[in-house]
């Protein structure tokens, strides 16, 4: 007979919507609040006060990523509560208030120990899971301190808006593992009408930016065949990729070309200069690295066809992540018993802090559906049945590993 | 047997280098003088006094274009001494300073008489030849002092800059007729080692900003087979357009996709707003709808099989301007003369002030090589033996009209 962990979901609706009152903006229920800015500041401040009521000891470590402590060795959920520019108002906050509530009633229950955690910067103002990559050792604070946000503020001087609250870094060694619950942020659950979804691995990623430099030049007195024009040097990249990528990906495979900057960028003159981001996806670390193979040699055969230079930025990766088995399986079971038939074993496509603990410690991942599989806009949303039934599924798989 | 009009190249080439110091800038002979800069108005004060030693009447319409006028009925020479925000010396320069020169010397020896013009942003700070727009009468001057620049500058501020210094608009009924000597601009002559091209038309232009709007999302979660991706469209827009105009198209039509603007233009979403520029040119009106009929139907096409909601901007367009055949003839007979067989009649596919002067009086154009077809950029040149040539050629005309 498995113990149960008495969550009390209106405390957790209660608290998310709490949550949600700092930095609500836009249209619905959607969310300003970005790393580090002051509704953030202020929502980790109130989060820090909460923990302590729920006899976890609040700690900031030197990114700003906020724990709540259980004494002695303990489980740690959690997620992240800073959002995209433009986001929503589940996306990470529903991850640490489910553990809020878990380890809150599993102590008032005598439960097994259960720690919290608030990344800081997943959404990426200074980089990408910025807080859980220099918590895992992937990147040193002095590196780190150097990056800095689209407005050219390096980290170093958002970080210390905080540094009357940061303290050091927390020793991973006291944590058994990690299970982080999340907003699927796609459209597979919700289109199934299933309840919930059990990760089985975070795909890797790989992100490169592209710049083809041709020859700038008047738009009206320069004929068609002597242009060497970056834009439809783009084009023909982006063509002859969308092509050769059909023979080696999956379905669930993900390729985008979504940061395009011409220059000069004018009507009446032929691009010179077309600077491009690629990024893709997959589960199988293989697959990356083919398609990045047939990333480098169609640029360099396009750029050669066309007259242009060709340079490569800088490759960011980070490579898939399988989920642990012991702790993916306590969330199925716990699944199969809270919602019989209505939930799946998945990948996560989007990354996750969880990708960084994973070097740490054990790691798992469960999805509740994105209402028509929006993500990381205002009207991101999820119904608050789902949400609730994630939390017991939570809690249901915590009671199950002690 | 023809007069001839005694021009000095010396002080001619003296002139024209005595020009470029106003404003002189970047690389090689390069120029930063727009339209109502601080070296944009001395270089006016400064061409107005030449004109007043070479005996014309300076007279600064509302605009601030610089007329040099000559007493009685005259022929019209010029072109324009503002510059591109990166500009080169002879671009527009020349066909002052020649016109300068022309006038000057048939006064000398009791020629034809002659008057001066240098149009006033000519390179569209404001919009698009806009002072001899305002001139032609199509468009009023309470329309033109609501333009704004790229700063977001009305006009009428800019042009009260110079408020000390100007009058009425010149009554265009003086004039027998406009020639305008330019650099080509673009490749042809250069090529060819040709040293002067007679213009036989300029080509029409349209100019339309087009808008698809599909579903922004997450990069990572959002499955190929989902997506409304906004540059994935825009892509499928421009191969269909390249393949569509194949069959209509001369090889001197011009199209360029020279703006692009993503939204929101970031490495891990699915852009959900591509917003960008079509212009197309050829010298036939009727060319010009058949293309705007594929623009149109194509978009439609692609934003329906895309899901993409589609919006066309206004349509900017001039007309295509035929020269006149009596000063055409003239331009051409001088040319034949001075460089036989070494020049050519050509069309001119950047736009001019003698397209709105067109709207007055009979307009023609000289082109003279610019080297490697480079224009609208620091390095913009030609030779000077054929910045000489030119000179000789338009003096010959001019003497052939009288």
């Amino acid at each position: 007979m498995i113990p149960e962990i008495p969550v009390n979901p209106e405390r957790f609706l209660a608290d998310l919507h709490q949550l949600r009152t700092f930095g609500a903006s836009g249209i619905g229920r959607g969310v300003v609040r970005p790393a580090f800015s002051d509704a953030d500041i202020a929502a980790r401040q109130w989060l820090a006060g909460r923990m302590e009521e729920a006899g976890l000891r609040p700690h900031y470590d030197p990114m700003g990523s906020l724990f709540g402590l259980a004494e002695g060795r303990s489980l740690l959920l959690g997620s992240h509560t800073d959002s995209q520019p433009e986001g929503g108002w589940l996306d990470g906050a529903l991850g640490v208030i489910a553990a809020l509530e878990v380890a809150r009633a599993t102590r008032e229950a005598g439960g097994p120990a259960v720690s919290v955690v608030s990344f800081q910067d997943e959404e990426g103002r200074f980089g990408v899971t910025t807080g859980s990559t220099v918590w895992s050792g992937a990147m040193g604070l002095d590196d780190a301190d150097a990056l800095t946000d689209p407005a050219g503020i390096p980290l170093v001087e958002a970080r210390m808006k905080m540094a009357h609250l940061l303290h050091d870094f927390v020793d991973p060694a006291q944590f058994s593992g990690f299970i982080e619950m999340h907003i699927e942020q796609g459209p597979w659950l919700d289109e199934a009408g299933e309840a919930a979804g059990v990760v089985t691995g975070i795909v890797g990623i790989r992100d490169m930016r592209i710049t083809m430099t041709g020859q700038q030049n008047h738009a009206g007195t320069t004929p068609m065949h002597l242009r060497r024009d970056a834009f439809q040097a783009l084009a023909a990249f982006n063509a002859v990729i969308e092509e050769r990528f059909r023979n080696i990906v999956t379905p669930e495979t993900v390729w985008t070309i979504g940061h395009v900057s011409l220059h000069p960028n004018a009507h009446s003159i032929v691009p010179g200069r077309a600077s491009f981001s690629m990024q893709w996806r997959d589960r199988d670390a293989d697959r990356l690295c083919r398609m990045e193979g047939i990333i480098r040699s169609t640029a360099q055969e396009v750029a050669e066809a066309r007259g242009m230079d060709l340079e490569f930025g800088q490759m960011l990766g980070l490579e898939p992540v399988e989920m642990d088995k012991d702790l993916r399986a306590a969330l199925e079971a716990s699944a199969e018993v809270t919602v019989p038939g209505k939930w799946r074993a998945m990948q996560s496509g989007a990354l996750h802090d969880a990708s960084n603990v994973a070097a740490h410690m054990p790691v798992a991942m469960l999805f509740v559906p994105s209402i028509n599989g929006l993500s990381h806009v205002f009207e991101e949303d999820t119904d608050e049945r789902d949400l609730v039934t994630g939390l017991r599924i939570l809690a249901g798989a915590v009671a199950r590993l002690t």
